[in-house]
């Protein structure tokens, strides 16, 4: 019983055989339509858990489940090191991703998920975009260009004419080489202060690393009256980039509220502070389109749908296309209640000797 | 940056070169260092945590995390299916067991944990039994003849002269087959009633699948005042093996606290009732021998301390005999900062040619 494995390799092959852009086509569709159809007594998302820690690094390692009733369930881990990048010439979110059979426990695939992650969080800000922005935004500001700052403006030139991109960032060589990571859009890159991004920006891009009790990234000062926040880096208790003032004036919409209030800008809202979530906006489109002309916050903080979702676009792809690896992972007996057959009977081997001599000395430094 | 995997032909080279005695020598020897020297401040468990479900099917597809501060972090992923033996001929636990570096969040190798679980869980009762059972235990009982109940006798055979096994299982054809799979222990088994193996087993292992609200999977009725329960089946809240009488009347050591009071015979007492853990009796052995005359019970929930150790050790062997392989998974652009990069550059490829062309068509029923 084999476990498909794709690697690095499969999805630079996958994304050179499709095309970034229709790549990322896909990945708002196939998100939209799963967040149309979404029945929550389908599909179970428990708040994601993980291990938090301030020494010898800030850093988070977490794990974020969902389960498809009678199906599949996914678990995504993600690791979020902000010093990656300086310290070790590494994104700062590493994360590899899991598909389990619910029948049999089995191990079905394993994938990267540093890519997922930069594509579906893309995709989720470009679908909430969609409905709570200006239809006519052409200015994108981006706060934190780094890796999911790329995939932010990416995606939103998929579903917006942009006319440019205004950016910053804590590091004038981020913001520097902020153009050139993102040439291939062809829309006109400024690194511009902050004050003027805030003034000139129909869509607002938060992706930071901002430490906890450090936020938010920008004052509340000379947004316009019609601005739409997409706050895309939550992901640790304490940690918020919004002003609280900005959140308490939009309507504030959560990807996932149970996680939200515990990671996200939610956490600086009172229950009836936060507005709908996703999916309901989504849904209900039409019913929303009047908030598209008044500030919006979409509350970001990754929901293990959208991994799901890209996941299966992925393997989608990766099927087509033949890639992936198999490999017989578990060690699964031809007799189930024998947890060593598979050890004694095996194609082409000689049977087994039982040993009792002395054990195997082994270096116990390791 | 490339990830270790550990395959079923790896462990399958690891046992065959070492011998599954001297393998299993190893487990205990270690897990029992790895107790004596455990610090909870280096460590952290969180309870572990999952999927259940009674529909299709009975199931449970769970994660359970350890952290060593500053080093690394496991996580096994457990899927609980008894109907697996007779609907799939796979066994009712498949497993898989993946390492990160809490620097990094990078994921350093993924194992098997399906023969790894059988080794630590049959590992984790030998410890046990060492320090709770009377030291001449000759006769061991086993109740629930599969996999796991394969691994409990092996292991206990290592640290006690064992003279004969006696067996029960609900299932006469799983019962029958119990000697044959344990043939290379060279210990008498026997079938035999449940009243008599009650009376005469100085150890007595219950590794079931008993439904939840089905327990006890025997009564209280001619146990040896000296008998030393492991009871390794409890894996669901509400799943119970040994009756609360002979909790009652019984030292009640936990593998792990908060998770047996959730998920173990610790269910079934009060606060009060449960006895110290593993630790502590493995850490005070001296001062616990003379309950060894006395009735006990190893509540044995499955702790993420065991994994890691055997992992480790597998890990070492492993390293030692060349074995594993070397993907690079995860996506990582030579650029931190740009989530693209490694799909424009890579080694031996012509530059990427950016497409505006229309979706490529993927099939949507996958």
């Amino acid at each position: 019983m084999d476990t498909v494995i794709l690697t690095t390799n499969d999805f630079r092959a996958i994304a050179r055989h499709v095309g970034l852009n229709p790549l990322m086509d896909e990945c708002i569709a196939r998100l939209r339509a799963a967040l149309q159809q979404f029945d929550a007594n389908d599909t179970i998302t428990p708040v994601r858990a993980g291990f938090e820690y301030t020494h010898p690094e800030v850093g988070l390692l977490e794990w974020m489940p969902i389960m498809q009733r009678g199906e599949k369930a996914v678990v995504k881990m993600v690791g979020y090191h902000p010093a990656n990048p300086e310290r070790r010439q590494l994104p700062t979110i590493l994360s590899t991703v899991s598909a389990y059979d619910t029948k049999s426990g089995h191990l079905i695939g394993l994938a990267d998920g540093t890519f997922l992650t930069a594509l579906r969080t893309g995709a989720a800000s470009a679908v909430a975009s969609e409905v709570l922005a200006v239809p006519d935004a052409g200015v994108v500001g981006i706060i934190g260009c780094g890796a999911q700052g790329v995939s932010q403006l990416h995606a939103l030139s998929r579903v917006f004419r942009l006319k440019r991109a205004l950016i910053y960032d804590i590091d004038p060589a981020v913001s520097e080489s902020f153009a050139r990571r993102t040439a291939f859009l062809n829309i006109p890159v400024y690194p511009v202060p902050l004050p003027q991004l805030l003034l000139e920006s129909d869509i607002l891009c938060t992706a930071t690393s901002v430490e906890v009790g450090k936020g938010p990234v920008f004052e509340d000062r000379g947004l316009p009256a019609h601005v739409h926040i997409n706050a895309v880096g939550s992901d640790f208790p304490g940690k918020i980039e919004v002003p609280r003032s900005v959140l308490q004036r939009s309507l504030v919409c959560p990807d996932f509220p149970a996680q939200a209030v515990m990671e996200g800008e939610c956490q600086q809202l009172s229950p009836g502070e936060i507005g709908p979530d996703l999916v309901e906006v989504v849904k209900n489109a039409a019913q929303y389109a009047p908030c598209r002309r008044q500030s919006t916050v979409f509350d970001s903080t990754g929901w293990a749908l959208e991994d799901l979702v890209v996941l299966e676009l992925l393997i989608d792809y990766a099927t087509e296309l033949g890639l992936g690896q198999r490999l017989a992972l578990e060690s699964i007996s031809r007799d189930p209640h024998d947890p060593y057959q598979f050890i004694y009977e095996a194609e082409g081997l000689p049977p087994l000797e039982f040993t009792t001599a002395a054990p195997y000395k082994i270096r116990r430094e390791l």
